[in-house]
């Protein structure tokens, strides 16, 4: 008997008729002979209603703030996990839900973003182990102190893919309301297509550079536990994406997927001294802040005695970034300081580019038949990042997908 | 350092803006040097919300069902008190919120409608003890298996109420939508006056009665503990009604108030055999129904050999106690079998009784003057209640609060 553990996110469980939708997925399963753990979202719009509340009393500038914070988001998951147990009940299935302290779900201090520490399997098991389904509610936990913490939005996921390694699951199924991970964006891309596998790492690397289909702590969770994810839709019965290990995908395409991010805002110093612990004076205090600096590229000038630097960071934090980069002039001396917000990134993701040589090519030859100019460029081992002019973003996939011929499965 | 449990209903949280009310009440309180424990309730509408949800999925036939309604139900509760402990904050004062296990509150195992077993002080005292205001969820507990229970409808202020008393508080106050308790309702008799302290037992035939200002097992647990209570209103800066033993009132009016209660319907048995063991033989069946059988009269005929019977029951269960009654027909060998819906009991209340003659005479004159017909009289120590033809309830309640003068202080 396998054990299979179900993740519904909030358009899956929107409302009672979605409620009964899941309560059959879960059943299909039990029907095979498995057992099931459910982890369930909050019913899509309850938790930004209650966050709604909560930013109209507070600025939540404290842990004591965030720790209120998830007292009362929390309580969204709370809802939903009880609806769907009684709702299985009702069908005659035995079903038992779970908040994240009746597990327990152990969690750190960090209120609002908190990360698990460690999942006790025991009370899920016992539910399992007399025949019921676990019902889960996710996206929370407890903390060290006995009071509720949340994982940051869109952490279901991660509870779902904790809580597959923790209990040993054979597979842990995310339905979405996207039926799968495609090689592209298909409001971009009409000919995307759905791939039937990818592995973690490339995963990882679409999740974190803007595709939003799974939280990237959650892939994260899962390459490292070896839990099998599987991508797919509860409004239709098809297949979707799985989640592996590299080895398990037979043939390599050169491209596995093309991701983009238009969260992205481009500062640059001109002819800064070029002395030693440049780069610490500069990045040090952005990292104080805790701004996440992403793309950096520099140049010495033809003498060596100057040089820029051109790097992004997330938009959001670009006013912070230009404040504390404005702190290291007298120390570094450059010339001026440009921002752009104007800009995206475009990423290439594939681990056939360990084996194929000629991708960074093909990438830069099919951007600029398109006249795209190419402000910055960052690679990985498996993924190569370009930062352009944000008008160009969707033209700039429809081109590299077309170049890397990805409509063929 | 005196400690002040405060309860604010439904109404008065029901929105942000009087979330922000409730802080200023609660602020009024730490401003006379007191330390304060506050329960709440849910937003007005949200439990009926919630209990909507549920009543689409299941019938509520199994504990384990009851168990998943508590899971969904209490989060009200739990949104509330975390809310209010952000709006303390946000003005500088130190709050936390407590949900039933984190206090904890234990209760029995009847989910929806458990009872309080034990209150540890210990995790709300150190709060206190830090200079915190203590936010408490109402209605809410945690039972003997570590699943959530709630204590029925009205509950918080059985919570309120119990806390207070584990709290040794100095007094506890029950902020409602009306400003005190009246003589009797002021929608029937325009000249109802509020009464500046009422005794326990006074209040607890009141709200058996069907005024409803306090949940009845609220009461009963007060004066079991001695909890000065203070019933008030949160949208006035006015004095409210303090319950209080009956010593404390220092001049005793004959009568205190006047309740009535249209939730009666009354059965008649006529010519039943006379024989031992009779009231038994119908009342057992009632019972193991759960039907809570109130007034009940018997008249013998002259010869003794038969006798006629009329009881009150909850007009939600009549048909239930017809099916009972029916069962009892071969044994009981009654003749006919009639039942009222349109019926109505009105009582007058005072620990006054005790020490005034002539009550129920005025009582009955007062009625007789109107040609109101009474059906079943029922008496206690300190009430005497009178069933009457429902159409008939106004008229009798303005007869009998102009019959005892009760208009004037």
């Amino acid at each position: 008997m396998a054990l299979i553990v179900q993740k519904f996110g909030g358009t899956s469980v929107a409302n009672i008729e979605r409620i009964r939708n899941v309560a059959t997925k879960v059943k299909k399963e039990l029907d095979l002979g498995n057992q099931v753990a459910v982890v369930v979202s909050a019913m899509s719009g309850v938790t930004n209603q209650l966050v709604g509340y909560v930013n109209e009393l507070s600025p939540l500038a404290t842990q004591a703030a965030w720790s209120e914070y998830d007292q009362v988001v929390s309580t969204g998951e709370q809802v939903t996990c009880g609806l769907l147990a009684l709702c299985l009940q009702q069908m005659g299935i035995p079903a038992r839900s779970f908040t994240g302290w009746q597990i327990p779900l152990q969690t750190d201090k960090a209120h609002g973003k908190a990360r698990i520490t460690h999942i006790e399997p025991d009370a899920i098991n016992a539910a399992l182990g007399e025949g019921m389904v676990a019902v889960v509610a996710g996206f929370q936990g407890i903390g060290p102190d006995g009071r509720i913490t949340t994982l940051g939005r869109g952490g279901s996921d991660t509870s779902a893919v904790a809580l597959a390694a923790a209990l040993k699951a054979q597979r842990c199924d995310i339905y979405t309301d996207v039926d799968g991970v495609y090689t592209t964006d298909p409001r971009i891309v009409s000919g995307a297509r759905k791939l039937d596998k990818i592995s973690y790492e490339e995963m990882l690397e679409m999740a974190s550079l803007g595709a939003k289909v799974l939280q990237t702590r959650s892939v994260e969770m899962a390459m490292n536990h070896g839990v099998v994810v599987q991508v797919l839709t509860s409004f239709a019965d098809v297949p979707g994406t799985l989640l592996v290990n590299e080895e398990e995908i037979v043939e390599q395409k050169r491209i596995t997927g093309i991701a983009y991010s238009r969260d992205e805002a481009r500062i640059t110093l001109t002819e800064i001294a070029n002395i030693p612990g440049m780069s610490a004076a500069l990045f040090g205090p952005l990292a104080d802040a805790n701004i996440n600096v992403d793309m950096i590229v520099q140049n010495i000038t033809e003498d060596g005695r100057a040089t820029d630097i051109t790097f992004t960071v997330p938009k959001g934090d670009l006013d912070r970034a230009l404040a504390a980069v404005e702190k290291t002039r007298d120390k570094l001396q450059f010339k001026s300081l440009h921002a752009d917000k104007n800009v995206a990134k475009v990423s290439i993701v594939g681990v056939g580019m360990r084996s194929h040589s000629g991708i960074a090519q093909t990438m830069f030859n099919a951007l600029a038949e398109k006249n795209i100019n190419i402000l910055v460029i960052s690679t990985s081992e498996i993924k190569i990042s370009v930062l352009i002019s944000e008008e160009y973003t969707e033209l700039a996939v429809r081109a590299l997908h077309a170049a890397f011929e990805m409509e063929q499965a």
